[in-house]
């Protein structure tokens, strides 16, 4: 019998304002972090390893929080957490003490994600399989177990899960192999941050261009003229055919995006992502029936399976963003994509700051594997950050995801890393402060 | 020149779960707590005191977020801050790594409604006024200037919110005349929680209505039998011509709360509270339509202004129940207050917990003297606990609020209360840990 012995969780943090990577009109110095979850076990060649995302100041907070979830899982049998990844996740999410600080948001929910992640990375490492191969080999129902529905069912019955996962069922392994030689198509949003100079901007329009990426992202918002010139430039680099998508991160009230989007649209953007608050489901609404045919995409600050139920009810975004390290892991994440699927909205997750791009090749291959069996309008974000903290970070050539073969859900990072780079102690900050 | 020299925050938590006080079908066994802000002055006379409400564990995590929100409030002189509460309020939301945590949403909101209400408590103090007659005091534009109207102007332009004070203006005073000496209606909650026996439940509210009381809120959902059973002894109680309100504490789903409620109708409940999922506005508005002629109340868990927006726009409630330590204190507060107005909701402020009571006599004050100028369809929740740990604990007579005098937001706890309920060291926890 396997024990979880040992909870540790770190305070990671990079330097990434010093170069101005990840800024745009809402965060102008974020210093990428993750609060970095370890499940140690008896067993010394098996932990579990998971993260929520965060972009500096606070990091400590999600730290603390992920401790005390954890808690709980401390002393506990391994077999019978991971036989029933359902029934440790309702454990975790029933402290009733807890939710009072949510329900279900902000820092609370980041640190489920961050422990469920370590959970589910466990789940793969003991059965020796990628995380998205362990979905894949799981059936229909032990899916829909795994998966949230509380408060959906006005969305989606258990039965209608069960029938988007069996309609895909048959077919999985031919979509596997097709993935096997082609990858999962991405996008790149390194080129586009709101730091960057016109020169740079262009050249890595360029880049991006040769790598094979059809699809490049631009960050807007801060000011109009500057906007249409960016986007000019960008569009002039990859030509009429490939597509390009523009990224305002919440800045606007709704008025002031209809307006700023519409002046936009020469550019034909294929997507205006987070044009308001997060939390706006009428207004996303509103916005994407001004701006047709500009599509509305958001979800990376989605806080929970509750607000994408009401994005697909309201017909509010075209694309639905959802973020690997905000959602409380693979059971609320399955939820949403079988909505997603039912109410006929491709998922593209964000991806990015600390390897969210790590994990999220895992979501979308399973997606395309077993829930929507489609590749259409399905683009998954990746950025060229940080893949180098990780043992096994995701593969990406000619504009596609490489499919992950190591087990877990490649969310482990080199010890070196922890060590150099966590805050405030770790060998790179202590000589800074 | 008085500077702000030191912040303390507070971990005070009150066994409240040995009681069952409070106890309701989601939340069995909270011990009320507070993250408790004091803003420290080199004028020893002048402090200033708020809080967030929290049901115990976790509440250290509120206590480090309101520490870290709290310190660029250090140095600062007191006359600036004070003067421009708008722009004290806009500097602390606008820190983009910590806004990355929610953004505007659990426990960075919580800490953040903890230090604006200390805020908020200083001015008045400083003031020499009651929180209510300070704003009450302040123009029409002085009001628009702190309100945080960000994101809302697709519901309420800043026009159409000095329209809304300016109606009101003119007659302040003899509402103020009038509440002084009839007080603010309330209700109270304390007959029905969960955990109290049929007898119990009997006696306290025979006592509610002796006391003067006009409603009477039972807790709900976790066995229908048993709500069938409490609800008709309540309504044999109170009488026909009393109100009775039923409280889900968001246990259901959408379905099965219109079912359950339905069940209930033939008590003939004002509203019911909290059906389900508190980020569910599109649920709540599908409940609404299939329970009229009872009310939809919610609003203790909404997370923030947004949030009450599209309550609001998409008619999901009748009632509106904000929590005065959860939205940021009086600049998001008075924004919702403002919305529900123009979209003709009554306000009926949430309390009980941890000196929520003191807090929101004053809004409803606020509302009356200055924004609704009604009474109708407004009542304010009141439950007797835990008054006795504040210096000046609100008073209810005749089932109605009197109007506090005291300078401040009366927000300040007993020194020896901190002593003896801080935990996990103070007199109270250390004995029994």
């Amino acid at each position: 019998m396997t024990q979880i012995t040992r909870v540790s969780v770190h305070d990671v943090r990079f330097p990434t304002s010093l170069s101005a990577d990840g800024s745009d009109a809402m965060n102008k110095d974020g210093d990428y972090s993750a609060a970095y979850v370890i499940l140690h076990t008896d067993d010394a060649s098996l932990s579990g390893f998971g993260f929520t995302f965060t972009i500096g100041r606070g990091n400590d907070i999600c730290v603390l929080a992920a401790r005390q979830r954890a808690e709980p899982l401390i002393g506990r049998d391994v077999d019978d957490l991971l036989d029933d990844l359902g029934g440790a996740y309702r454990e975790l999410k029933s402290d009733s003490q807890l939710r009072w600080l949510g329900p279900e948001k902000g820092v609370e929910h980041l640190a489920m994600a961050a422990v469920m992640n370590a959970l589910w990375d466990l789940a793969a490492r003991r059965a020796g399989k990628p995380l998205w191969r362990l979905l894949a080999d799981m059936s229909p129902e032990q899916l829909v177990d795994v998966a949230d529905l509380q408060y959906l069912s006005d969305a989606l019955t258990r039965e209608e899960a069960m029938a988007i996962l069996q309609r895909q069922a048959p077919t999985r392994q031919e979509r596997i192999t097709q993935l096997e030689a082609s990858g999962y198509p991405c996008y790149t949003t390194s080129a586009g941050w709101l730091g960057y100079s016109d020169e740079k901007l262009r050249r890595l329009c360029q880049e991006a261009v040769d790598a094979g990426y059809r699809h490049i992202k631009l960050k807007v918002g801060a000011n109009l003229d500057d906007d249409i010139r960016r986007c000019s430039i960008a569009r002039e680099v990859i030509g009429d055919d490939a597509n390009l998508m523009i990224d305002a991160n919440q800045v606007w009230d709704v008025p002031v995006a209809i307006e700023w989007v519409n002046a936009l649209a020469q550019f034909r953007p294929l997507w205006i992502e987070e044009p308001t608050s997060p939390d706006d489901i009428l207004g996303h609404a509103a916005v994407r029936r001004a701006v047709a045919p500009v599509g509305v995409a958001t979800g990376e600050h989605g806080m929970n399976r509750v607000l994408f139920k009401q994005m697909f009810q309201a017909e509010a975004i075209d694309f639905c963003q959802l973020d690997s390290a905000r959602l409380a892991s693979i059971n609320e994440i399955l939820s949403v994509y079988l909505m997603a699927q039912k109410f006929g909205v491709p998922v593209c997750p964000h991806a990015g700051g600390v390897g969210l791009c790590e994990l999220v090749q895992h979501l979308s291959v399973f997606d395309y594997v077993a829930i929507s069996g489609s590749l259409e309008n399905r683009v998954t974000e990746y950025v060229d950050h940080l893949h180098e903290h990780f043992v096994e970070p995701c593969v990406v050539t000619d504009g596609a995801y490489r499919l992950p073969q190591a087990p877990g859900y490649s969310a482990e990072m080199y010890d070196s890393t922890i060590e150099e780079f966590s805050y405030p102690s770790g060998s790179y900050w202590a000589g800074r402060r």
